[in-house]
């Protein structure tokens, strides 16, 4: 199947190249716009002035004297593919019966609101409360917001000093915010998580630049990254001038993570002088897919240890899953289970309000689970986060939602219906989550 | 009366340092947290595993394998006085009866709502439609939400692909609300702005994180920044691993910002090897509150434009001005009425949404606009942004009601009574802003 698929996008992009290259047609340069009145009477002194200063050498800033390492990172962020996308778009645009097709869905990256997904009304509800405590003094909130989500809203509110939405907050972001994501994460993994070791950004990249930035002193730095791997990652290493250690994933054992690879890749760049920091794990794979098995992490987690490197475990992508026999497992989870504590392996976990069910992209909610850090190094992690002074807060309050979202028992009617309402089946999945049926609700 | 202020800060200072030197008592760590039930079951492995692992070497992240920039970056975001604040709260919640006071203010950084200052309920309804649309098409929502609210909230929602507030925007921003910034622009200055040169970010810290990181290679880049200064720039100076070149504000003339006392400085570091790239200017001063004068600003950008330096113009406090006889020029504005085209210089002003009468911190948003670059240089600046996807869109959303605000002459009468409502003397403000008498609303 997945074989298939990929087979099939080959050749749908290999006949788009070709059909771009019967086509193309240089992109005129866009019209400078007319001055502004305001403008026009400052224009003469301009020509004065220009006279005077012109040609007083190169422009303070080029592509010569800005910081190489955002130039190195230009290949790693703009695919091939996505390039073609946007060229494709320019020509459908300025002649749209050129291409055989009227309209490119970009699925470079997940955004499923883009393509069409509703947000979960609960979620929605929430925020738009949050965003106006006022709404909960008055009494035709009722008539418009489901009961369960006014409960909610207060509760948030409560947690919040002094109820303002609009002021900074803890810059790893409301403390009660954090103990509901910490108590989430204690009930999908059966092992205790604390509020302190929550760091609320905004999405999970920040928090994967956090990380980077960290770690990496020079290129002598490395981090071991899958190939395919998100472009985050490479990017991100670029920028921040360490060295991208390529470990790649198997597709004949659909995309699998096997730690002889790891250990080759480790091998291979210590023997070019790299001191490899890290190990990022996609789980489920980004952009491919699979979900690893316990032994497998129990074997990634050893690894880890034994080489004494921080385990990046990006694990955006733990609500979807679409086989049957498989299952998410956090890497905190595998590795309390294999006995080590917060003292034997420093391991951070990236969670996003963008994936999943959910896939709330543009609200900018994300956190990272820092877990086996000394007392020190935190502070210096705390420090980092704290010249940015906080994430946004509905992004905050989002990723505890998607943490401790509404449970059938207590959930009211209302919120059921909505659910349904919002028209893409989310219900069904959610249900299914829960182990539930929701095609013959008896709850 | 700004020395005076000034002086009772450090008599209030020097006190209550003496007074926790008299009862400060070294704080007891905390207790490590019960195992939970499941972390328990793994108790016995732990114990085995450990004897076979532990002491197999240093930790694999210590402050001596950080990255140097960040603990650099150490003191120059935290200021004695934060750090003596939070002792003396801890000693506060251990012992209220230990000190004269039972209350820590934290004024250190701009944060109105932390303070009680209430949001402008305009901008919140607004936001609050836009995060929940479907109320857009109840009739119920006319008895919660003013008229104007909901027309703004339609106009916003026509601009965003899909009306999905919930999707990645364009690395820049959403073009239709990047383009309302730039109309707000043009109406402040009398000059022309285009949204294409607005990047829409969380808030202006990584604005300027973004402008470090383009022009920083090493050390030996230098960046021109007002002593006393807000500790983003020496942060993030320090993490980008740059040299700050501090110029000095002189107290003597209300903190007068002199182009000889920055000639002197860039001589200096030119001296030590320094390539200054830039320089900042935070105007309205922060923390000084200065407003610098059109021809103290003329002169800065006759500077920049000679030095050939990128003039880095923090403004986010354009709308904190508290005396009647100064008035914010944008360095824009000033330059280009000294007919300075975008040809001509390297200028990039940043604005947020967390200052001004909004003080909207917990939002995070912001944007910078960026003119005078190459258009290669240009994309530089834009694959960096695109490393984060997007900011917030509520942010963006934010953003755009600052830079349009509500005017009096289409704003009907239930706005104005909600800005009455808002408790917080904010109507004046703004009405004085637009030059009416808000005692007297003949309109």
């Amino acid at each position: 199947m997945r074989r298939f698929a990929a087979d099939r996008a080959r050749r749908a992009v290999a006949a788009s190249i070709r059909a771009a290259a019967r086509s193309a047609v240089p992109s005129a340069p866009a019209a400078p716009a007319p001055p502004s009145p305001a403008a026009a009477a400052a224009m003469a002194s301009a020509m004065v002035r220009a006279m005077s200063t012109a040609a007083a050498g190169a422009a303070p800033v080029s592509l010569d004297n800005i910081n190489p390492k955002v130039l190195k990172c230009e290949y790693a962020v703009r695919g091939e593919i996505v390039t073609h996308a946007q060229n494709l778009q320019q020509e459908l645009q300025k002649n749209p019966e050129s291409l055989p097709f009227d309209e490119i869905l970009y699925c470079n990256i997940g955004n499923p609101q883009s393509l069409g997904q509703q947000p979960v009304t609960f979620f929605r509800e929430v925020l738009s409360l949050c965003d106006h405590p006022a709404l909960l003094d008055k009494s035709e909130t009722h008539a418009l917001y489901s009961s369960d989500a006014i409960e909610r809203a207060w509760q948030i509110l409560d947690k919040i000093p002094g109820r303002a939405t609009g002021a900074y907050s803890h810059s790893q972001g409301i403390k009660g915010l954090r103990d509901e994501i910490a108590a989430g994460i204690a009930a999908r993994d059966g092992f205790h998580a604390s509020g302190d070791n929550i760091f609320l950004t905004d999405g999970a990249s920040p928090a994967v630049h956090m990380m980077m930035q960290l770690l990496i002193r020079s290129e002598k730095d490395g981090i071991l990254c899958p190939i395919p791997q998100y472009p985050l990652y490479s990017a991100s290493i670029a920028l921040h001038g360490g060295s991208l250690v390529p470990y790649f994933l198997d597709e004949e054992t659909g995309w699998g993570l096997e730690v002889d690879e790891l250990k080759k890749q480790l091998e291979e760049s210590q023997s070019k002088g790299i001191t490899v920091r890290a190990l990022v794990v996609i789980n489920p794979g980004n952009p491919t897919g699979q979900v690893l098995a316990e032994e497998n992490q129990k074997k990634i987690v050893e690894f880890c240890k034994n080489e004494e490197l921080v385990l990046l475990a990006d694990e955006v992508y733990q609500e979807n899953i679409y086989v049957e026999d498989k299952q998410f497992h956090s890497f905190k989870k595998i590795a309390r289970s294999m006995g080590y504590t917060d003292d034997d392996l420093p391991l951070v976990s990236f969670q996003s309000v963008s994936k999943g069910y959910y896939g709330e992209c543009g609200k900018r909610g994300g956190y990272m689970e820092v877990t086996g850090f000394s007392a020190d190094v935190r502070e210096q992690i705390y420090k980092v986060a704290s010249v940015n002074l906080c994430s946004n807060v509905s992004g905050q309050i989002l990723a505890s939602l998607i943490m401790n979202p509404p449970k059938v028992n207590i959930v009211c009617a209302q919120s059921i219906i909505n659910w349904n309402n919002d028209g893409n089946n989310l219900h069904v999945y959610f249900f299914h989550r829960l182990g539930m049926n929701p095609t013959n609700p008896s709850w």
